[in-house]
């Protein structure tokens, strides 16, 4: 496929005259072919005039239409395996077997959410009949179901060109809901993005999708994204990235008339606790398991375990001995862009300067790459500098040993809100821990008893999300099939004939939906 | 009850000291017994102190027991219904039936959403389960459930001095959903929330809730409200006022560190289309029906019809000329307050004004009093005028008569959010103005066929909410029981043991609720 560097509005590609630009390979600062072009306001206006136009009669398909638009852009990406995974690989030196997975992944989200939306699931249908002879006056016919917001905004994050980018987690969920979708294509991996653009465009011809249900705009800058996030015909945002990132386009929706949901997923440290019990018997183990969340994907996860909390015991000084050799061993690694890299070096620089933080081990180290890092500090230290709950994007943690069960039960009240929150202890101590896993609860989205937090399952169950500054909206999550619920409001219908309500609310409840009715669930 | 005018803070009373203010009978103008002390920095810090203590032991009450919490303030409140109702006569001038009403219905919302907490409703629950061989990677157990956010804020509003106010749908979804409660009491009826409050405290003490489950705040000014948006341990905001309290709620919010949701219901102005089908036989009872429903409470109703869309025909006129007559006939009413009284003067006047803009019909005039207003424009004038589209609070209506009905349909896209939207027209018509219903869904919270917007039904199925100005977040509602879910996030377990997993998500399901389990949804 021939890259041409041109925005996709709707069916048709913009023309050129913006700030040009062009992907480098971070594994040797090589320019990559191709030569894209920043979209114009004129290309912003467009995009958002035909998504609008687009929603209209999208938002009244059935739920199994959206699902096959869904599977079909699944299975174009699937034919496009070599040429999206070449590409992306030279833009970001992630390995060709992870964006194969990761592809996998995002083809999988596309038609879980697809298979979701003709399932029903996300219809929230609620009826409560009329009772014309209630006094002292009736009660009318109410019925009530969730429908799509409008076109939303995505911004695609670097550090998953698949599937948090222009197919990714956020274009299924708003799909699905019935919403168009304009992507803010990110500037690290415009190749790969125009790819994919390309395949949904096709794809959406294929199914007759109206025009400018899909669009995917190209910007150096940020004037696209500002502009698409105060345009007044964008009702929701999708953002995966930087907590700089996030809070700009959180202030940017503050300041336009109307005010639209910000879903932005920003930062988060993931901290673990490891309780004595669960170091008695698997020291080893756990160093193990937490050596390679540290480092996989040379540390670029949102779910990445920057922050560690040890009961201090014999057990412990086994787990720390035991991961400084892993850590000293653990490979350098290429980082997705050469700033990303920057930027880890010096807030690694800067870890190191704290009073009372200790470097205990550094990775192998290539000139280039990122090296892991591992940092302790005892529990006065980290309760004196609030920044050492920053996020590090990289393969960094801190370790803090806590003199007593006590101390380390503290710390969980001092965090700020997280994606996950993870807990290594024996089921006994567990269940002395009820007020902890309590408090832990409404600091995280997501609470793993054992193991570790990378590897973010794509599921109904599944919560990628939690109180700022995880995400902007701890209500809401951007994995899994509530991703969806974003992306929709709730409608009631009051005293409409059967005839003219949606399929989802006719008395005869033709697609067999389950139903809150008058009170009680019902699937007839 | 001899009033103290101190504020609530858990189970003790404020002390003395901040600004002080009476209420003011509306009907006459006299001010009414009762010194009430505006609440200190230091109450409100006590108040959000204790509120976070009491949600640790209060988010982990089962449904059933918050249920019968609910329930006893509901009997506390109707054991207290004659003090309390004459209280509210006196500080709102609403009617002693409308108040009685009023009352009862606050008590069902507390037990609707006590009866849905109990039920499950709010749960929630999914299951996936592990599947330890799954290959490359074997997938974990997930179960996720919704969980309370956190003390809310809430804002009494003075138009339902109960419904809406201390123990109103706000208080009733809050606690219901986990969350405590802080009311910032409205300024206009102190004694009416004084009384609901300590009925509230004595509830609370009889069922052995934690305190600080609920405080009351007194101020006759910004400070304690502003406070509040902005404290560190509030982590939601709910509000029912005008669009400037809403929007200056909405900014203190986005300047806090910690983002959180703020829930605002602002501005609506309910507009009814009415076309020509049935106009043909129903002139005079829509007529009726629409003269009733702007002048109900002397018009001080958030799905008060403001705007009314005529199509041009015989019938129009006739109703037109019916509705001169019944708006000339409708009695004055004494307004919940002076300077709501003085601000609808004045936004009647203001239209008066305006080019295009004719005075139809005045009702009854007494001194001090509101009169009803009818005003007409042509569409020209309507299009060109964006301020005849802002809310006019008080029992005043504007007809825009339609040359065609492309005219009319053609409204419909220029409207800002709303709560509702009304269309008269026979099932024939209806089933012909598809996408015109569709471009409504997209503007308002809830569609009526037929009927008129006031009186709204607190039920499963009902929306009060609208994308802004109606609300600051189209996808709440805040009344009926989706009016929880504003307070809920949801949390995934991961690879928990059964025994340290809340009720909900155990593998037996011991609550017998529905749950979305393996992607079907189950209740056993």
């Amino acid at each position: 496929m021939e890259l041409t560097g041109l925005s996709i509005i709707g069916m048709q590609r913009s023309t050129t005259g913006g700030r040009i630009f062009t992907a480098t390979n971070p594994a040797n600062g090589a320019p990559l072919p191709g030569e894209f072009h920043s979209a114009s306001p004129a290309d912003v206006e467009n995009a958002a005039q035909l998504a609008t136009k687009a929603f209209t009669s999208y938002a009244q398909w059935s739920g199994k239409r959206r699902a096959a638009l869904l599977e079909h852009i699944a299975q174009f990406l699937e034919s496009h395996t070599a040429t999206i995974v070449k590409r992306a690989n030279l833009e970001t030196a992630l390995p060709i077997a992870r964006l194969e997975g990761e592809l996998a992944r995002t083809c999988f989200q596309l038609r879980l959410q697809g298979e979701s939306a003709a399932n029903g699931l996300f219809a929230g249908a609620r009826i409560d009949h009329a009772q014309p002879g209630r006094t002292p006056i009736p009660k009318p016919d109410l019925r009530s179901m969730m429908r799509p917001i409008g076109p939303v905004a995505v911004f695609g994050a670097s550090n998953f060109p698949l599937a948090f980018s222009v197919a990714g987690g956020d274009t299924a969920a708003a799909l699905a809901a019935g919403c168009p979708v304009i992507v803010k294509a990110h500037p690290a991996h415009p190749g790969t993005s125009e790819i994919v653009g390309r395949v949904i465009q096709e794809a959406m011809h294929e199914c007759d999708a109206p025009e400018g249900l899909f669009s995917l705009l190209f910007d150096v800058g940020y004037n696209v994204g500002a502009s698409l996030v105060q345009h007044h015909l964008i009702k929701a945002v999708a953002f995966t990235g930087s907590r700089r990132g996030g809070r700009a386009l959180m202030h940017l929706a503050t300041v336009r008339e109307e005010a639209i949901p910000v879903f932005a997923e920003m930062s988060s440290v993931n901290p673990v606790f490891i309780f004595r019990g669960a170091l008695a018997h698997k020291a080893d183990e756990i160093a193990n398991g937490l050596q390679a969340s540290v480092s996989l994907g040379v540390g670029q996860f949102c779910t990445n375990p920057g922050l560690v909390f040890i009961e201090s015991c014999k057990g412990a000084a086994r787990l720390i001995d035991k991961l400084k050799e892993l850590i000293a061993a653990s490979p350098a690694g290429t980082m997705l862009s050469p700033d990303i890299y920057a930027t880890y070096q010096q807030t690694v620089d800067k870890f190191s300067q704290i009073t009372g933080v200790r470097l205990l081990a550094v990775g192998k180290q290539v000139s280039g790459q990122a090296s892991s890092a591992m940092f302790a500090a005892d529990i006065a230290t980290f309760l004196d500098n609030r920044n050492l709950m920053d996020e590090v994007f990289g393969p960094s943690t801190l370790l803090i040993e806590c003199n007593s069960r006590k101390e380390l039960l503290a710390t969980a009240e001092q965090l700020e809100g997280q994606l996950t929150a993870t807990i290594h202890a024996t089921p006994d101590e567990l269940s002395e821990l009820r007020s902890f896993v309590e408090v832990l609860s409404t600091k995280a989205g997501r609470l793993l008893f054992g193991g570790f937090p990378t590897g973010v399952e794509v599921a109904h169950a599944m919560t990628h999300g939690g109180p700022y500054p995880a995400t902007s909206d701890g209500r809401s999550t951007s994995v899994g099939t509530r991703a969806a619920e974003r992306f929709l409001r709730p409608i009631t219908y009051q005293n409409f004939p059967d005839a003219a309500l949606p399929q989802e609310l006719q008395e005869a409840n033709p697609l067999k939906i389950l139903r809150l009715t008058d009170g009680a669930w019902k699937i007839s």
